[in-house]
């Protein structure tokens, strides 16, 4: 099965660190490959927030992920400081595909590389609208061809 | 972009019961994309520990997933029951692909629909090893074309 | 350092089933302690939105949990299936006392006993607020003395 | 129902920061009471880790969390980034029981106050064992009255 190609950390315009959590570890002493989606989600949003003006609590327009994957390229543990790259692969009219890479402290090749894709829809119908214009312009900054 | 092919319940051989829990919910209300990945491993170690003989407390073969994917199709929320349906998509002589389809009780379709890939190592070297012969024998029945 | 007497089954009205998750295990092999909280919470507002009428998703009464504790009398390990006791310790004006007991199938002693105190509360204040009648009625069908 | 006494900063001799992720917030839109549990979880063996040379792959001797308690005295939520206080209440012969404070990054009184009451033991028999020389004495450094 073919393994996706390792983006090295150039290709993000966008850092973040990670804390890790005990719980990340599991049985095996690895970090569980469902809590790569735990830093994807929370990294991104983290971005909407303090540059889309994106509102959490009460904003009436919502993004729904619609479709995720990641590949697990190295392992990490628990209580290592990992760095998640984020970048804009797709900016469509009301959906936003974002790539993140987690890389360990000093290491160019990351342990896990995934996307996530967001859909905006208008609460409370839930119908996809075109992305607000704040949003827009901060998601163009880290977009990538 | 496109979305993945919603495959109804008869393509699944094995279904699981799921419990939902409060903290599924996200702040909008509706199972977290990243607590499908959580049901996903749960009901795929489940088969593999009571039907394939995997011993997660001291064997010395692991699966390790490689790569994952889950594509949303319609919400969910707790305190909903689930339903996972389980097949096998590829055994390979070290690796499998298992396609896992969540339902709500009732619904014919999936509210996500997600896959993962094991290889199985060997400790401590974790290198690649021929999945052991009960655990292929067990992975077979579920296996689709 | 004192421990909690155990308290056995015949001691809680009421139970539910508990999935345990591929993730509930930690590096050394058993339900992580946090995680037995998510199992109290997950019990509890079942109770609560199941028979006590509360809305989780657009009701102005919400629950705070303003204190928990948990003590941790034998390991269970996923895929175990626990079943939770629940019962009411206290029931003020605006709060509650909940004891949960967390056992394994066919077993008379907790693996951990816990409980957590709600005080029910209006939004948008946040200010505390008596019991609706249909919450309190249901609670009291699970009060102990 | 009595709440605890909130203790300030200047109760504990040591600071972790602490990311905050998107799923710890709730339906309701706060940090969940449960993930409290996993801060402390993870800024205790942050500690032991690495200042108490506790080796959590490999080790013969673990410890164990047999009593874990939390008081919530005001909300918090992410994207928030926080600190935790850490500090040692009790230093038995095979036991310790930590006291960890959150706090909001600017605020002298803690959204959250708890412990943990951690038992060492030696594998695999699960026996309580004196704490190792070097832990103790790591742990003597955050000892108070």
């Amino acid at each position: 099965m073919k393994r996706a190609q390792a983006l090295p950390r150039a290709d993000y315009p966008r850092f973040y660190m990670l804390d890790t959590r005990w719980a990340d570890n599991d049985i095996y002493g690895h970090i569980n490959n469902v809590v790569y989606y735990a830093y994807i989600d929370s990294v991104i949003n983290r971005f909407l927030i303090e540059e889309g003006g994106l509102d959490i609590a009460s904003g009436s327009i919502v993004g729904f992920v619609v479709s995720s994957g990641c590949d697990y390229l190295s392992p990490a543990a628990y209580p290592d400081v990992l760095e998640a790259g984020l970048r804009v692969e797709h900016l469509g009219n009301s959906s936003v595909r974002y790539g993140v890479g987690i890389f360990r402290r000093g290491e160019e090749r990351p342990c896990a590389q995934g996307f996530s894709v967001h859909v905006f829809v208008a609460r409370p119908d839930n119908r996809p609208v075109p992305l607000p214009a704040q949003l827009r312009r901060a998601l163009q900054t880290l977009l990538v061809d």
